[in-house]
């Protein structure tokens, strides 16, 4: 197998502190694994970067990255000096578009967004059912809400209308729905496998491994929320030994806070997968725990990128204090996802997991510095 | 003052019964308080009028509805006998509609959900201050995602593609976003009556006594999102005793987990609004409490609309068993709201509101029937 090359973006804020981190790892498990593995670092702070040139990140960025097998961001946003105002303020609709060039440019057509509520990691619901959290949330990355298309007509004005338009294709939502049902069947044989199964029941009464639940908002939205269900029930025939399930997104909120163990895939567009990634991330154990992946399952020269859910955090940043824990479930994250070149990754992959797990099952909610912890999980790891 | 007429549709499902309580409790209330006040009931099954019609409601329910100071709605959506294949099944997506032939036709362009965590009412939350959910959320209702403009080209064929615009009008933007203040200032004005005065922190540092949360995904629906938020500094220049707040959708939902105790009144639009009001209602309490109204606060010749936020039901419809509680908190809301007519009404209303609440209180999730329920209340009214 060739070398796997990987693109660091450190980004803003606390991102060169946490992915400082990752890269400690990946070093650790280099070493331990022998693993043929190297990175690059491309040090963009988009706040310099856009006072010089005008923009937040180079404009061959993505040229540049796509030479890479994964790209692993550490965060974006970057307003700049808040405390002088005589230097201007980099709103985040910049200093954050090179997450969407990176989705549209590589074609990351799917955001996975797995939720589990691992011990140790802080519960926000009371029912004690919620240490079963164990959900992955499948976002249409490519379209739909976010095609960037609309604008403002007699702007500023008392008689203004903001239009945007969301554009769903029959290809993009055959192919989101159909990795939804791809990942119920590997998620099921993975529980098999670690002998911890779930029962889910179809609608005509037989039990299943595994559920796929699409979200739309078909009573309101109508067009696409009816091409989306026909796409998934004519799909889901294809899968006859994983349950279906439909929620709103608006039904499929409230079920999160009440009953968020009884979900196991969930499939959802572009803006709604945002919205419930973000929940779901809080319902098991908050954005310092949130890994974020976005992938191109079909096009292998193109990178896919890998990204905590959280920001940039940008009050705390260089202070030592963020917690890179949600970046290394992240970087492990990406491992698993590179064994697809080499099974040696996912077996490192695998490793970096368990470490950052142990560590957080053994810390819980106490109070560590970025390297604290860093340092510990590399011990873990050597 | 003039006779206040309501016209009373029970819809599907529970409605009927739910709404049978609430006719109960309006005949106490009428008794005790001496009010002038009718109602007349529209029997409108949309299953069976669909059958016999081909539309849900009748082609002049409108016409008729007009007439009245307030509808109140028990609840829609009955896709009829499920267990009869034979016979056809109603989409929600027709029995729902009057739902949004209403909000439309009658122009209620705020809708209004309360959440508060009363005594009594499931907490879902883990954190104690929970207790503490005291918001408003108020939802844009006449425009935004909902226009139902867009459609479906090569409808069926693998090159589909399903379209969906959002059409934002400043005027609209405008009147939500003022509407919103004026709310954080009522609101302000009555906690300071009652002693349970609330601070909240400008962004330049002063304290003020409320507070409103705009909400937008302005990093990715850019448009609109900025035209919602140049109206909202522009219109908060006017309210400089209300502390502002900004708030990405997605971040919201986030924050409505963590500590949904620190937001006052939150502006949303029509899709985002939908989804965080169903996200706040669970939060302080469920389904089970949740109000909603439809109000139209400028035309006094169009009547307004109350609902609870909860649905048909029909899985338990007919039993006795649907719980009242919402049904009789948006009652009280409506009268409430018609206080403005007839100020005894608003008396009659905050009577309703506490009666309910104290057998909630003293009852909490204790397993009660539809009627008993209702008697309770009626009791307490008496
Ligand atoms: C029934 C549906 C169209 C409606 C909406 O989305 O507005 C409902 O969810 C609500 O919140 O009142
Ligand atoms: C930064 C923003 C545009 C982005 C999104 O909405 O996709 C973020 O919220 C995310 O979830 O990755």
């Amino acid at each position: 197998a060739d070398t796997i090359r990987i693109a660091v973006t450190p980004g803003d804020g606390i991102g060169p502190e946490v992915v400082g981190e990752a890269v400690r790892c990946l070093e650790a498990l280099r070493t331990k694994h022998g693993l043929d593995l190297e990175w690059t670092r491309f040090p963009w702070p988009s706040h310099a970067w856009h006072e010089e040139h005008g923009e937040a990140w180079p404009e061959d960025a993505l040229e540049q990255l796509q030479k890479f097998d994964a790209i692993l961001l550490g965060a974006l946003g970057d307003p700049g000096p808040m405390d002088d105002p005589e230097r201007y303020l980099l709103p985040d609709s910049i200093s954050l578009s090179p997450l969407l060039d990176m989705r549209k440019g590589f074609d990351q057509w799917v955001c996975e967004r797995p939720a589990r509520l691992l011990p140790g990691a802080r519960q926000y619901l009371a029912d004690d059912r919620a240490k079963d959290i164990d959900m992955l949330v499948i976002r249409e990355n490519s379209e739909g809400e976010y095609v960037s298309q609309g604008g403002r007509l007699r702007k500023g004005t008392p008689d203004e209308i903001a239009t945007q338009m969301e554009v769903f294709t029959r290809k993009a939502t055959d192919r989101i729905i159909r990795y939804g049902f791809e990942q119920a069947r590997l998620r099921a044989d993975d529980r098999v496998r670690d002998g911890r199964t779930r029962t889910f029941r179809t609608l005509d009464g037989r039990t299943c491994e595994s559920q796929v639940c699409l979200i739309t908002k078909r009573n309101a939205l109508r067009h696409w929320g009816d091409m989306y269900t026909e796409a998934f029930e004519e799909i889901s025939q294809e899968y006859p030994d994983v349950a279906i399930h439909h929620e709103l997104v608006d039904a499929a909120c409230m079920k999160f806070v009440q009953s968020p163990w009884a979900f196991d895939v969930v499939v959802a567009s572009n803006l709604q997968g945002d919205i419930l990634t973000d929940l779901a991330a809080v319902l098991s154990g908050g954005m310092g725990v949130a890994p974020s992946c976005n992938l191109n399952p079909t096009d292998p020269d193109m990178p896919s990128m890998f990204e905590p859910t959280h920001g940039s955090a940008p009050d705390i940043a260089g202070q030592g204090l963020a917690d890179p824990t949600a970046m290394l479930f992240t970087t492990a994250r990406m491992l698993e996802w590179l064994g697809r070149k080499d099974p040696k990754l996912a077996v490192a992959g695998e490793a970096l997991f368990n470490a950052v797990a142990a560590d957080l099952a053994e810390h819980s909610c106490q109070r560590r510095g970025t390297r604290e912890i860093g340092s510990a999980i590399c011990q873990r790891l050597a």
